[in-house]
């Protein structure tokens, strides 16, 4: 590929940049697309809509840049969390380490590459791109000593930007931790694998349990229960068939003795009715729907949330192996309120372990199936190759301009369209592996579609080139460097339009919003749906995080090798830097929040980046038979790994546990405050395993701004769901009743019949 | 090599081994051997000696035989430990997979190796070796779905019995736990990176800090201070000159001001005078040994004993985290007293990391250089190679016997004496890696030998017959089964020998504890120095573990592939039970104790053995050509990868932490009988850092049976080593004064000196 080639490519690009850049400016101010364009400031800030019709709206306009480089990190941290500021880390890292590579780069090893070799140099627009690169730079060059100082200077200064970055993510995770708003999940703890006993009921044993072991800082617990759909449906039977038989039968002092039993479906313990008086008339209520000789069959819990007195309390209680089979009465913090995953979180401990493998090996098969269509597109770029396969093609690419057009654009946008299928499945990959909050789920599926990225885009695509099949690449450990710095150089091509294509592109989709805007058309103009302004969705680290730090990892390998690449992945970070700044601040709302644990992750993939490009100059060195500047790279691998070890000391544990000192400082500083209690009376409402969805949202715009007195809402959702036909006058009084799906209803009522029927079989 | 040479090979060794075993019987009935052969009985039960001639003395006789089978797991447990009866249970499951292994290959298995192919037989004694191996059997043969059988038996009852003897040491470990007689390293935390402040002493800060966050089980705490020789001489010239200035000073109410210091050299805090007032009139003497301006510089200090009231308490804090800066508070279950290693303990927290990775490349470097040895005494066994080099010798080897010597016996002898140097240099990595306690160290010291062994021994040995350089095995992954697959049964012969010389020539030498009876003759008649009936020394599981587990995996690797080594292995392991639980109950003398720790490290190795075994089989059946037995190897493989990470889940965690539970239940037991307030009162003079051997060794012997009021006996020792010339008339006074050496007096001499040479010269 020539420098032309690679204008005409980038010229495209730029192009359309800026042309959706500007689309994106007018959309934006269009009152029909402010859900779109500023989902979460609507959900969270409530901020009125202007529709007047003004002039200004059709005038594209770069005020939004301003303001998204304007927001400090405080500000960034109030609306979108610490996992948007790690993110928001990783970009400024990129951008600073990437600055100072291109300088170095551009001005001190791009004139070495070039005039590396006493060969007739045309014009630089008709030039080869490999011109630029490390291959043009003579065997036993004298040169060599500068790339070697340069990658120095280089994986020097990224250890230092990283261990400031880290260090300053750990500080903002203790912040995190010390905010204001206490956090249920502190005080919280989330036990599986508890032991059936057949004598006593689940819920029973844990509160025996932890009031034998933990008693100084127990507080209460609330049972989870299995949510299957059938068992959903078999739930909302019995309780309908308990109705049934409550009707038949005569309840006289049933209200005073069920006082003693949880409430059935939010599953607070019987403390939360003695410790909170007011609620006795409510809870009354609920208790009179729960059976005691029912109530045994229900009780198939296989997680529990246990609540603590104080944060430290939870901590340690997580911490510490329980019992002396370490599959029972398994401990760990709980995740916040919003995070959980419930339809994880019954999941029986013991399949946990073979469903990680399980999902582990899937997706390996996965990252090789998907070599198919990658091979399919590196044939594109290697147009000679395709020609012989499909001569009939010959024809259409002798014009020049669809060569062009084809080796510099085509594979990248081929490879980008089957990338989008990767994100999903790896979601449903994490999904199965059983993680019991959100977050987690996103931070596993984010490490599998960095893996995977890594390996498809970057091996595959830098291998296939020069060793016939990719697979005996790793049966050869030694002659890895070689064959990478072999490969690399001649790849340039390749990332550069990749970085083209796939990055900048993907930063104008991103801020288009491109799904978002085409979806929200049709459900306003032709479904003409309501406004759900409730969905707003959050952001997508699982597929960012891996494409930023995938660029990192294209930057690093390339710089000494094809430095050319450097001021196109410049131009990216730049970009990504507004665009990323501006989607988290207007349309992504942050429900959950992993507290940082994205930058050890990004943290790894950088000093795999780092090492990954020492191997390759070690390789192009030995190529080069430089055995000095060869033999100063091996020290500097063995450095850059010692600092990686050094960091996993000082500042990991940080991001796997909490200090106690932290936890106890905070937990004196609330007692003293008498803040304390009032922290313990929110507790019994923060879990919520069946909300009605509908209910909640109802209840939130109501009581919007005022979100204290949520509660659980389940209780009432009980009496609703089932007690319909029985007890309709009581219902009918409640407030979201008419927002009740019609489906329920006949779920409940087939069951019922199913369930009499089985009584009478029974009895006859 | 031919059945005959092996069989000579056999004789010798079996001769051998009758012969030693007959001498050792006769050598244990002499009472001047006593000190050899029962060390650990008269160390610990302190029997009569017996000096009766008698004729009986001189017979051999197999009664030690008997007793040693006799000992039940409860009395070994008693005399031996926790991890006497983990190495017993090592030697049971070598013994009973292969036995089984022996059955099933030598009746099923090397009659379809003998006649794999249609040759003339030979007589059976002039057969070659390699005609029992699985290399005789033909290609595509349509028996290998025996071998293949075989391998599934074989690893199905391996898994199952390493599973119950798993779960037996764990369950071992609990009962371990629980031993009646109260452990004070339960109770205690070694806390390491301790921050200094410039205002407070380090036992101040440490007291704060420990008041504050863990104030409802945090008891006292125990400074730990540097005491590099240096640092002694220095310490003690400090103390020699305080002394010197306190003669010339008056000191009229020293006595009464210092009892709020320290106690200078064990290191019991104040609070430890407070709580036991019955040792006031002793800590008064201590403390005017002390003065205020002096202390400060002794605070350099880098660790501390924390006691806290609880085992729970301890548990506690030493698994939470402690503050932000995980390099800075670490805490660790502290090691047992006896268990300590006091100049480690010192060691400055933060250069542990780099320590372990030094230590860990020279450990790999070490295992490097050891090839030279290895590959000439590889060179041995094939006599047409040395001859060619060494011509000289063509004449010696001509004759037969020479000639099956040489190839038979020489090399195993040879590669021994070579690997007598392993176990002490990797005692001495595993010290520069700063492990705290003895049993720590040596169980570092036993990974890194059996690391060693399977490399050395195994891979090298058998690879450097087919490959031409080791290096190069790694350097193809793919290969590996094949490699091996071709290498294991072509060196059947020098496994054999090895598993003759090394295994039984060793168990010989241990049982006759050749170094020990020749030192215990010259110390007795040579030297005439009095008996030392305190050392005795402990049992070096470092050395022995990994041997077992080597003959483990030579066991599991050749049985398909060369079944005539089981019958040999199988007798090197019934003659180790007996040695080894003879060796344990007379000879050795348990001081610490891993509480199983060992069994982790066999069970990896047994899983590493049986995987390794499996792929050999791969590759074995992939070179025969039959996919089908191949095809069942994989699976194979999964499934025992899947078991092991299942033992992962299940049991490994109760050996790196212990239950809550327990420990809670036992604080329970112990407040409830009242037993928690002597427990307590005793962790006092628990950890006593500068004991003076000679001191307590007196003691002990004074106070035999009674040594609970021990004491730490190290304040009075500091006033006799260096008090010496101010103050005869007080220090002689003490009973041990006759026995101190006079080097110790003429270093303090030449410090004061020194010291009072500077101070002049400060002054003028």
């Amino acid at each position: 590929m020539k420098i032309k080639a690679l204008l005409t490519s980038a010229g495209i690009n730029i192009g359309l940049c800026v042309l959706f850049l500007s689309l994106y400016s007018v959309l934006r101010k269009q009152p029909a697309n402010v859900r779109v364009y500023f989902g979460r400031r609507i959900a969270e800030e409530h901020n009125r809509v202007r529709g007047a019709f003004i002039l200004e709206r059709f005038v594209p306009s770069t005020g939004w840049i301003v303001k998204a480089l304007q927001c400090t990190e405080e500000e960034m941290l109030a609306a979108a969390g610490l996992d948007a500021v790690a993110f928001n880390r990783m970009l400024v890292f990129s951008m600073r380490i990437f600055s100072l590579a291109a300088l170095l780069c551009v001005f001190g090893i791009l004139p070495l590459n070039y005039f590396g070799q006493n060969i007739h140099h045309l014009r630089i627009p008709s030039e080869q791109l490999d011109i630029f690169t490390i291959g043009n730079v003579g065997v036993k060059s004298r040169w060599l000593w500068v790339h070697c100082v340069v990658i120095y200077i280089i994986s020097g200064v990224a250890c230092i930007l990283l261990y400031i970055e880290y260090k300053h993510i750990a500080r903002l995770r203790l912040l995190h931790l010390r905010r204001p708003t206490p956090n249920p999940g502190q005080f919280t703890v989330l036990v599986r694998g508890i032991p059936k006993t057949s004598k006593e009921s689940c819920s029973n044993d844990v509160d025996d349990f932890f009031t034998k072991y933990h008693a100084p800082s127990y507080l209460f617990h609330q049972v989870v229960y299995k949510s299957g759909k059938v068992q959903k449906i078999m739930t909302g039977a019995k309780k309908a068939y308990r109705k049934f038989k409550d009707f038949k039968d005569t309840t006289v002092d049933q209200s005073c003795g069920a006082i003693s039993y949880r409430c059935c479906l939010c599953g607070a313990s019987s403390n939360s009715f003695q410790l909170l008086p007011t609620e006795f008339g409510q809870s009354t209520e609920k208790a009179d729907l729960n059976d005691s000789s029912l109530n045994k069959d229900d009780e198939e819990c296989a997680a529990a949330f246990v609540f603590f007195k104080t944060r430290y309390g939870a901590l340690v209680a997580a911490e510490v192996l329980q019992t002396s089979n370490p599959t029972k009465w398994v401990t760990d913090l709980a995740p916040e309120p919003d995070d959980v995953y419930w339809s994880n979180i019954w999941l029986p401990y013991k399949q946990l372990w073979i469903r990680r493998i399980a999902t582990l090996l899937g997706s390996i098969v996965f990252m090789f199936v998907f070599l198919l269509p990658v091979t399919f597109i590196q044939g594109l770029s290697q147009l000679e190759k395709l020609q012989q396969k499909l001569p009939f093609l010959k024809g259409i690419l002798k014009t020049k301009y669809m060569n062009e057009l084809v080796t510099g654009y085509l594979p990248s946008v081929i490879l980008q369209i089957f990338l989008y299928t990767v994100a999903p499945i790896m979601i449903l990959f994490s999904t199965l592996e059983g993680p019991t909050s959100h977050s987690e789920r996103k931070r596993s599926a984010c490490c599998k579609v960095m893996y995977f990225l890594i390996w498809n885009v970057f091996f595959v695509n830098v291998l296939s080139g020069t060793v016939i099949n990719q697979l005996e690449f790793f049966s050869s450990p030694k002659d890895i460097p070689i064959q990478l710095a072999r490969a690399v150089p001649g790849q340039a091509t390749f990332l550069i339009t990749y970085v083209l294509t796939s990055g900048w592109a993907s930063l104008s989709s991103e801020l288009m919003q491109l799904f978002g805007l085409i979806w929200n058309f049709i459900r306003k103009y032709i479904l003409r749906m309501k406004e759900d302004t409730e969905f707003v969705p959050s952001f997508p680290y699982h597929t960012e995080v891996p494409k930023v730090m995938l660029f990192g990892l294209l930057g690093f390998t390339c710089s000494i090798l094809a430095p050319l690449i450097l001021p196109f992945l410049l131009v990216y970070f730049f970009l990504g830097y507004v665009v990323y700044r501006n989607q988290l601040l207007n349309v992504y709302r942050t429900r959950y929040d992993t507290g940082g644990l994205y930058w050890p992750i990004a943290h790894n993939t950088v000093i795999f980046s780092l090492v990954l490009t020492q191997i390759i100059c070690l390789g192009v060195f030995g190529l080069k038979e430089s055995p000095v500047a060869a033999g100063f790279t091996i020290p500097l691998i063995i450095l850059t790994l010692l600092f990686n070890q050094y960091c996993r000391k000082r500042l990991l544990p940080l991001f796997k546990t909490f200090p106690a000192q932290d936890l106890i400082d905070m937990d004196r500083e609330d007692e003293r405050s008498g803040r304390m209690e009032h922290i313990h009376h929110r507790l019994h409402s923060a879990y919520c395993q069946f909300p009605d969805t509908e209910d909640i949202q109802l209840e939130k715009i109501t009581t919007v701004g005022n979100d204290e007195d949520r509660g659980c809402g389940s209780a009432e959702s009980a009496g609703k769901e089932t007690g319909e036909e029985q007890q309709p006058r009581r219902d009918l009084s409640h407030p979201t009743l008419k927002g009740l799906p019609i489906s329920r209803l006949q779920t409940a009522v087939r069951s019922i019949t199913f369930l009499i029927r089985l009584q009478k079989r029974g009895l006859s």
